[in-house]
């Protein structure tokens, strides 16, 4: 299954893509869309082109962004919540469920530890992804948030032929 | 020039489109979107479907979105930047520039005074357009931005009118 991962941003917008075969991943692609134009509404058209074109050559299957950690600068926060709701709607318009993740789920899934660093997270994204090139930091956050959502499309997978089994085996009983 | 304007949020989004020939104004229509569906990504998803229609169906030519005062719940904020995000891209995909106002400024243009209440915008908004029946508090918010937008840009037209006959003055000196 081909997993795409999102780290929004309205100044950068980093995304990655991963393919993953049961429990091995592979890399396929990363990057960051910089968003232009002189007002707000040019910038979040600019990441929307952008990402529909990132999604329709690597063509996922699911989606996932990362929940943002909402602190003290509404200002911030504002801005950060627009280039979010792009990075929810495109691959949404795409057809793909989108999956949320907290930054502590994230790093777990990836480092085995909730309270890693940033760079942990970067050098186990790479362990993980050989031959990957980050292409920046946001890119690497993304391909984190891939890899949290193969993993959790990988156990809800488990789980969901655990209880088929289970309840072909009551029918059979 | 027909105008609409938006008033963004996550469960209800207001929207409003005036006419506007010269200082005469006239309502067109108004409603309310509302987002429907079981995670973030679709509620986003249903709002920009909705809001795409109400642009195709009534054509708009100029968009204007409410700024956003900040508060301290960053929760609320994000919810809010997200819907806006959506508020500002399907314009402006429809080839919009969409302009942006402080509650101030729109209170300002549509009573006269930057602090009214939203009792009298409401109240102001159905004496400038009459016949305007009001589908909700945020619709009618929506058409409050939008007769502020459509005075801005009839400002701004009388004033680049008169650049452009100053301009033709120095010309024949």
């Amino acid at each position: 299954m081909r997993v795409i991962g999102i780290d929004p941003g309205l100044r950068n917008l980093g995304w990655g893509v991963i393919e993953s075969t049961g429990a091995r991943l592979r890399h396929v692609a990363n990057g960051t869309c910089h968003s232009e134009g002189d007002d707000l509404a040019e910038r979040l058209l600019s990441l929307a082109h952008q990402l529909r074109a990132v999604i329709a050559e690597h063509a996922p299957q699911a989606a996932a962004v990362e929940h943002v950690f909402v602190n003290s600068d509404g200002a911030g926060t504002l801005k950060l919540g627009q280039a979010r709701g792009i990075a929810l709607l495109i691959p949404a318009e795409a057809g793909l469920a989108v999956g949320e993740y907290m930054p502590s789920t994230i790093k777990k899934a990836v480092v085995g530890n909730g309270a890693a660093a940033k760079t942990q997270v970067q050098h186990m994204v790479k362990l993980q992804l050989p031959g990957a090139r980050l292409d920046s930091a946001d890119a690497a956050d993304a391909l984190a948030v891939a890899i949290c959502h193969a993993h959790h499309l990988q156990s809800a997978g488990h789980l969901s032929a655990a209880v088929a089994r289970a309840e072909a085996g009551r029918a059979r009983a």
